[in-house]
């Protein structure tokens, strides 16, 4: 989940076809209460319906990747507006990052190591 | 690109949609040889008609995201193909990684800090 280590790395997801979210961003110097909003908004999108799991790496450099996948695209809308609303000020005011890219996507088909799918 | 810090974060890419390749990996210690390879398929990648950018983190435990992001699906099939002929003996002799998995999207809406679209 969000900028926790990565226990377990990839996510088992289901065959697709489902939906993700892909949030790249940059992070500003400093915490200002990030790591806590990044904690709970972790724990909420797993309570969430529809979330089939999730992907998060951030570098050294304060540059991360954070990957949700959900169930369908009403699931995905709903956990961005629970997102973008517990986030809003925060966003808007630019106080943790730098830049940031949302981009919401159909994952059509997968494949890993074990040829999961 | 793949493994190279971003020093500029966020690809500017077009107006959705277009498409993309997530691969979440989780690295195994030591180089051998991957280093080399994953900046050569970055160079590989940038050379391919279609590419529109990439982004790539990976953090001290070695779980790595790179989304890379295409013009077309043809364009993308094409990069694909590349790509695992050229890692194709280590993928499947497992020497890099621990495991990994590519999902395969269609990226739909997009927006980021300056409400680029």
């Amino acid at each position: 989940m969000a900028d926790n280590p990565m226990s377990n790395a990839i996510s088992n997801t289901p065959q697709p076809p489902y939906n993700a979210v892909i949030f790249t961003s940059l992070r500003t110097p400093g915490d200002r209460g990030y790591a806590g909003t990044a904690a709970r908004l972790a724990e909420l999108a797993q309570a969430m319906p529809g979330f089939l799991g999730a992907e998060s790496v951030r570098d050294e450099h304060g540059a991360g990747i954070t990957v949700s996948y959900w169930q369908s695209e009403a699931s995905m809308r709903h956990w961005l507006e629970q997102a973008e609303h517990a986030t809003a000020r925060q966003l808007g005011n630019s106080g943790w990052y730098e830049d940031f890219s949302v981009r919401v996507a159909r994952v059509e088909r997968a494949y890993g190591k074990e040829r999961r799918d």
